[in-house]
């Protein structure tokens, strides 16, 4: 591969670890003869297109290591799809540069904007290594068996429901926690992470891989209040109805680029749900919560197999990039067998853009209404140990009679 | 004083120490050989009345220290104000059970509680001694420096705003947090520890010792979105209008038995004032999150010396019930000087009781939208220390020009 300058950017929503996977690019790239400068583009394509680069070179390796323990794109975000017209005026500016290695970090849209540049390279002649480095705390990237980011922001949300149930048992009621995660339903189904002994909640967990009923909502809710004495709910801010319309979109209608509907920065669904109840029960506590953007950018709240993972995709993006000369994305693959372990394979672009996929069935229960052991076994390890939270035994004291 | 049986209770919202006071409390009394049995009561007053109690004999030091790291009220909570027939009741059951000490750990309506418990059995002519032990995340108990469980709730808000900041300069916009605290603004205030730099957000708060003005607010907004491109707000959840009306009362009616209305559990507030900042400004991403039930029980993020403080004042409150043979509540008082140092000091029930106290004014800036550095100096070292995060140095690129 003949020798050329870099370039990287991030896109799409924050992760408490997509800086490692920036670190890891730029550190493996400096391992490389072949890699000249070594570009940021601030804010995704944004930045590309008004040519505002920093010099990754002049960060110190101390820098760019707390960098990477540090949460949200330090190079900042941005949501935007590519027209024919910005990647022309791209591979202009890349061709003024130099810049024969393009890495973009994100989810499926920003894998979407790296397929558009890559096939738009191909189709109008220019010589550019395109790669798409994955991060999603959604965990809806396909070609992996989970992305980096999720474990992270599952942990948070995991030790919420521990908070949260703990709290609920101090002073009983219904309490919905909203949780993001788009179409995919992976984010709110780790919050059964948190559940150690048969009672702990959360009791419900809503999907958006089912269609949402008000009425079986209230009717499971009615049920477990009624053998709890409370009941903790987790919800997916994509939940929808049996036409797919969100439950959300009854109070925004604001979209990106890439035709996503605004889920997210609201409370309306939690208090939606509060409503629905308060409205059809005689239950009087009814509280909701929406995690928002706590669980994607809060720090301390990391797993380190996810820090370390993300590490790893930036870091073998670039090199598969130079020592093979070829485009594509890094998918994590899991091997099989009980062991927890995982191998980075090099996919096609078209494999992770675009198109998302979400929880198989065998992850969610028949009734819809909450995940299976399946899940579990599946996620604990990507999130890691979680701390053990304990009750008192609490033995009831002899009753002393009246006399 | 005369050998007798303990009974200790929790109540009113859990906080991330209140099983330290707890435990410290049975540790303490395990010392002395005046007390006998150690009764807890399930659900505070509740479970007085109810005669549901647990023989906190019965746990081992293990449990009793592994359920002090564990957060919300391991015996249950409740809110619920004692009438004079309550306290009959009370007493009927505490003579048939031989109690002569009292400990209920709480804010000031469980403080009020205690008093009312105290004062009653006075008149009725009852032997007993009655501890507050305090707790509140709100930080507004009169007699105190600052209350066991603000420290590790001040932690939350502070790194959630540090990881919020962040996020809001990768994806730019205006960022709302409605934070908790009741009629004290304390806890929003600790937002502002969050900030290294001087354009760190958040750059707005909002305090409920402030009436709160939507004109001025959205002035506020507008001006800083003008010079930094973005705006990062803190905003308590019980700021009202300058009648005093809360904002939030627009959207709830809901009160408890002390009269409080509740603000929480709800995101109707942050979305009321995204509304605004839509509807009078040009700016298109406005976004909230209502911190809710996670700022007070959030595994893991604890203020080691608020640990520390909790376990004192359960200690305290039994050795000065029993060997001074008084009545009254344990106040932290803060030593003069430049080294945080802290006193825990007897102080008559009725000063703690019922009414709170509010930010002084010291602590807030003359407009009115931020906090003073006397605040930062005040609430850091209860706090403790917050992670390091770090940013790029970005040192822009050279421009290459075109030719």
């Amino acid at each position: 591969m003949p020798r050329g300058n870099m370039l990287i950017a991030q896109s799409g929503g924050p992760s408490a670890v997509i800086n490692q996977s920036l670190v890891g690019a730029v550190m493996e790239a400096k391992k490389h003869a072949d890699v000249g400068k070594i570009y940021g583009a601030r804010h995704g394509i944004m930045g590309i297109l008004g040519e505002d680069f920093i010099d990754l070179r002049k960060e110190t390796s101390a820098t760019l290591e707390n960098v990477a323990a540090t949460p949200s794109s330090a190079l900042g975000s941005v949501r935007q799809k590519p027209t024919a017209d910005d990647c022309k005026a791209m591979f202009e500016i890349m061709r003024r540069y130099n810049v024969r290695y393009f890495f973009y970090i994100g989810g499926n849209d920003s894998a979407e904007t790296a397929h558009i540049v890559n096939e738009e390279s191909e189709r109008q002649g220019v010589e550019l290594r395109c790669f798409h480095i994955p991060k999603t705390i959604d965990n809806d990237l396909r070609a992996n068996d989970h992305t980096p980011g999720f474990g992270s922001a599952a942990k948070f949300v995991a030790l919420a429901l521990m908070g949260i149930d703990l709290d609920n048992r101090a002073l009983p009621g219904v309490h919905i926690s909203v949780v993001m995660g788009r179409n995919a339903g992976f984010l709110t189904a780790a919050s059964a992470l948190a559940r150690t002994r048969p009672d702990d909640g959360p009791h419900l967990i809503y999907l958006p891989e089912r269609a949402f009923s008000s009425a079986a909502f209230v009717r499971d809710v009615n049920a477990v209040y009624k053998r709890l004495g409370r009941c903790v709910v987790a919800v997916s801010e994509g939940i929808h109805d049996a036409k797919g319309v969100p439950m959300i979109a009854k109070f925004t209608n604001e979209q990106d680029s890439h035709g996503n509907v605004q889920l997210s920065g609201t409370g309306a669904l939690g208090d939606l749900l509060v409503a629905e109840i308060k409205a059809k029960t005689k239950i009087k506590r009814v509280r909701s919560d929406t995690f928002g953007y706590l669980q994607r950018s809060f720090p301390t709240v990391v797993s380190e197999i996810d820090a370390r993972e993300a590490r790893r995709v930036g870091e073998e993006a670039v090199r598969t990039a130079i020592d093979k000369n070829i485009d594509g994305s890094i998918a994590i693959v899991r091997k099989p067998g009980a062991r927890y372990g995982v191998s980075f394979e090099c996919v096609p672009l078209k494999n992770v853009a675009r198109d998302t996929h979400e929880m198989p069935a065998s992850f969610i229960n028949k009734k819809g209404n909450d995940v299976t052991a399946a899940f579990v076994r599946y996620a604990a390890p990507i999130v890691g140990p979680l701390p053990k939270l304990t009750r008192l035994k609490s033995v009831s004291a002899a009753r002393i009679a009246v006399g």
